[in-house]
């Protein structure tokens, strides 16, 4: 035991955030803050000062912020990160023995004791702290000490002792000989501030030709930019552009054999033309890319890739590296199955592999190619079926050097699977937001998604549609249907997506109504798409979107709260910034077919509103602005108009008491 | 990284109970379960085996269990603690190949589908499993993979592939080269018996004489135990019997100054006739002490002695090691205080103290010392007041060498500092009981002791009074609220004690009503108690304890469920043992002034009863039986006759159908 082990007296516990004992980082984005709480305290009544620690993952040094109490020996303190990449904290606390004398002293005064040694004691303190200040402060410690021990005035050297200016000092100066830290630092990753707030189109580049039947190009590609910045999205994800295998291609609606003109899906990787670092040549070269990359940079749109870490058997790996798959005892490779289905147009990696290095090696490589063409947002595909570990390596590795890289995890599987995902280090994740449709659904999962720790590692990623998933909602309920989904996804979460042009098309023929499959899935046949429609929802997408870019409410997942309606069709939820400038409350009838209505009862205190005072809603979507006065209000909404309201909330309402003339 | 390294494909987590992270010991007594629950999966949709690993601390070979798979990922298991001491467990996972193969194989046989090769899939399984098998069971998987790949009969070979013979054989032999095992070996400390279950009974031994005004003595306390024992106890507390100091010695009702004849505070420990190791003169000698313990064992009772670490100025320590004291500037010695409160009769010692390893090693001496004159339970007084580290030191290192000793922690302060230091080793924990006297106080304290994770580590023990605490309710209510202090402390808490005589005797007269002191305190002078007074308890006490006995639904604290009754001065709750084989109800009139009736709801089910079947309610207080059909039943409580039910539920009711005839 080391010889002050036994003097350490302060315990530090109960640290939040911290997930699974500090074992994964918290995530935040630049600017935002880390607010930390413990539980710090000491045996007996002397008084405890701690301290919150951080500092960036390879600086050596740490800073420091003092912590606040709060009750019950819940400390808090926060830390900004200013800079991408990963930081540390951890906390500190020691008995204050200065303060401590100085609240016993207060005491002893007002009870009339004497306290000549007190003074005494106190003059010591102070002569100790003076060791450990700078040149001027030891001069003016021990100048105070002087006084404090003079005795020749008890009164004056009590109001002495007692003064502010004393306790500031020698705040400065503690005694941290015996102080504790927490045994753990804990990590924080900071990325870009696209990680915590983004709004995502998904398009197939093949089907983006204006030439119907003619196969697309990043050419086309191009010509598409304005149409989707318009619609006031940042991110284009493009599923996979590499080369499509032919053996056990499939056809048009997953017919198990191809027609001759048949383009495959794209996620069938690997052909002669090559694999994973290629670029199918009916859509371009690789120049094309980058200058297609250089072309969305201008309109304000970073392109995002797919990461499908799967083979078709004409994959060159198959010839290169047979080792990475497994050998069925006929000789035959093992391609992907789910018992009784059959996928035998792809054989996934073996990760068991004894040659498994060289395999991560290998997918790093194809990562780190496309981040050398520009490329710094990935979309994975599948990653529940690939193994943990390599994930928390990939992404560790390539945000090691490239801290910018946002990962989307598109996994739908299991809540614990999804979870473990988003703490070993995925930016983003797809949800379960495609099948939460009733209001204590949506409660209870955003609930979850915003109110627990989850809300420190899991940043949902919302999305209505994909080319997988054209739910049943929307198949039934037309157009309302598909402006209800999206004002839900791009309020509800800071990050969401959806897949067009099918979406603002309101496209909804499934091709087996038993299923999410949509007819003539874009996944194996090319579409042609009028995005010009009459019909389409691109203006009230882009109107939705500005909304989003202008109320930073809307850029963060913590603040969601939702509020009770009367009516179980009638959601109501709100978001805000922290220091409440910005409030933004939704409300949607989920219902798009008839028109709702209920009350509404709003926490007017927690929104920083005095109850006494009317306050103006004004709804962004419709432009009009409602007065209200108490926290219940009555709400009716038309999906057949437009399905929802969103509020900003104005304090501020002009009455007589404001003209000039008042006074 | 290790050669497997990146094929460990299975997660751990989300492991209870884990407390904090591991840092601490669950709580056990011998014969309980441990029950462990954890995450556990893989990527992809390959089955998981796993088991729950434990072993005794010093043992180095872990035995192992299966875990049950529940729902969502969500696996369990559990051990039975066998012996006092320490005990580690942890879990291990891992893909199971031929549990996936399995699975697999049945799926595609009900669509129909070719599986020859599947067959010598399962084979080479197979083949590879009776490498790792005992003699026998290899030549057996041997003679089945032989079956397998024959391809003579292959519907045969199905047939056998999925006997459950062979998948049992599998089972006991599984590849676990690639099994993950969780990070932690967390710990169990196993107490004995008494530790969960005890009946305590505080008494002055200087009182215990039958002469007035004399000095009681060891000799006395053995006239005493046939009460005691009557009553049903099994844990005789004294106070310190150590020489009490002179100097600043308290009289009567703390006065300042102590009288002649005035006894002074056991706790105010040390005098020229010894310290910590030795007995007040008056009580007797050291022999008489250990004649006290074999005693006291005659009656089923254990001695437990109080720990109070501070001295008089009196004490041999003072002068013997000054440096165990702090030193004020004018050079004398700090006493304690509590501004603007002075004890200027206790020195504590200064646990920051240069010499602190020392004064560790004597205070461990000091516990040492009464082990070795057979003590086995210590009740420590104050021990928020001393370092957190010197506890979970002392603790482990007494119960290393001991680990039937009991400390029972006597710390009335902030709920993160009791629950400290019951994690750091106390087996016992004074509580807030006290001052928890109405239905929601009750319901919200007991639901966090007996619900959440606070269970695995705090076992509190309910005191309605202590000779610091005579309780408003005590004061104001009489012998009905002695009654329902008693009835709730010994059924809410499977450990609760009582500071006797005054407890059974009603004393209830304050020194001052705004405060809890009583009157005529016998922390400050002897009193004599008449045991035999005809309002005495005695006789009540002996039948809720005999209860207690005989019933061990109440000797555990997991168990406690309340029920909702619709008065808020009746509160009623159950506790069970895990089997259900008992069930106990307690029904208690919380005001003890008025005879109070309500509707009670029973969650039948939960308690394992038919709800189309009638069940006994046998009130084992005053041996009442009522029927009860649903779950919805009348109570009436009247507190001057007894204030509470204390029911066994008795399942089985006999019908027509039970005669021999009826058939």
């Amino acid at each position: 035991m080391e010889s002050q082990e036994g003097g350490r007296r302060v315990i530090i516990e109960g640290v939040k955030p911290e997930i699974d004992g500090g074992r994964f980082p918290i995530k935040r984005a630049t600017g935002d803050k880390v607010q930390v709480e413990a539980d710090i305290f000491t045996d007996g009544h002397e008084a405890v000062a701690c301290v919150l620690l951080y500092r960036k993952e390879d600086d050596p040094d740490w800073s420091e912020v003092p912590l606040t109490f709060l009750v019950n020996d819940r400390w808090r303190g926060y830390f900004v990160v200013r800079d991408i990449g990963r930081y540390r904290y951890t906390l500190q606390g020691w008995v204050d023995r200065f303060q401590t004398w100085r609240k016993d002293l207060k005491k002893k005064m007002a009870a009339d004791q004497d306290v000549s040694v007190d003074l005494l004691t106190g003059a010591a303190l102070v002569v100790a702290a003076s060791s450990r200040a700078a040149d001027g402060d030891c001069a003016r410690l021990l100048a105070w000490a002087e006084k404090l021990q003079s005795g020749a005035d008890p009164e004056k050297a009590v109001r002495l002792a007692l003064e502010e200016d004393l306790a500031e000092l020698m705040a400065r100066y503690p005694d941290r000989r015996r102080s504790t830290t927490y045994a753990k630092e804990l990590a924080v990753v900071v990325d870009r501030p696209r990680a915590r707030f983004s709004t995502w189109y998904e398009m197939f580049p093949r089907s983006c030709t204006d030439k119907p039947g003619s196969h697309g190009t990043f050419k086309d590609c191009e010509a598409r930019l304005p149409h989707i910045a318009q619609m006031g999205f940042d991110v284009l994800y493009l599923p996979p552009i590499h080369p499509i295998g032919h053996t056990h291609r499939k056809g048009r609606n997953n017919a198990p054999q191809a027609g001759p003109n048949d383009p495959g899906s794209p996620w069938a990787i690997g052909s002669r033309d090559g694999g994973h670092m290629s670029v199918h040549p009916r859509l371009g070269t690789l120049e094309d890319f980058r200058h297609l990359l250089a072309r969305a940079q201008e309109y304000g749109l970073e392109i995002a890739l797919d990461l499908a870490f799967q083979c078709t058997p004409d994959h060159p790996y198959v010839k290169e590296h047979p080792q990475w798959f497994r050998w069925r005892p006929d000789g035959t490779i093992q391609y992907a199955e789910n018992p009784p289905k059959k996928y035998e147009d792809i054989y996934p990696f073996d990760f068991e592999s004894d040659q498994w290095q060289n395999l991560w090696n290998e997918l790093h490589a194809i990562v780190r190619f496309w981040i050398d063409q520009g490329v710094r947002i990935f979309r994975v595909d599948n990653p529940h079926t690939k193994p943990f570990a390599f994930w928390e390596w990939l992404i560790a590795v390539v945000k090691k050097e490239f801290p910018e890289v946002i990962f989307l995890a598109e996994a739908f599987t299991r809540p614990k699977v999804m979870y473990r995902l988003a703490k070993l280090g995925f930016t983003q994740s797809y949800t379960y937001f495609a099948w939460r449709n009733t209001k204590p659904e949506l409660v209870k999962y955003f609930s979850e998604l915003s109110q627990t720790a989850v809300c420190e590692y899991f940043r949902p990623n919302l999305w209505p549609n994909t080319p997988d998933i054209l739910t049943e909602y929307l198949q039934m309920g037309a157009r309302p249907a598909f402006m209800i989904r999206l004002i839900l996804a791009a309020t509800l979460g800071a990050n969401y997506g959806i897949y067009g042009p099918a979406f603002e098309l309101c496209e909804n023929t499934a091709r087996d109504i038993r299923g999410e499959e949509y007819l003539h899935s874009e996944k194996y046949q090319l579409r042609d798409w009028d995005i010009n429609h009459p019909d389409s929802l691109k203006d009230f997408i882009a109107r939705v979107n500005r909304i989003r870019r202008e109320n930073p409410a809307l850029q963060n997942d913590g603040s969601l709260r939702f509020h009770p309606v009367d009516n179980e069709q009638l959601i109501c939820f709100s978001k805000h910034t922290e220091d409440l400038a910005d409030i933004v409350l939704v409300v949607v009838n989920l219902d798009p077919r008839h028109t709702h209505t209920g009350w509404l009862e709003l926490p007017l205190a927690e929104l920083g509103l005095d109850p006494h005072q009317p306050y103006q809603m004004h709804d962004l979507l419709s432009d009009a602005r409602y007065l209200w006065y108490s926290g219940r209000n009555y709400l009716e909404v038309n999906p057949h108009v437009v399905p929802a309201h969103i509020f900003r909330l104005r304090r501020r309402v002009r009455t007589e008491r404001d003209f000039d003339y008042f006074m």
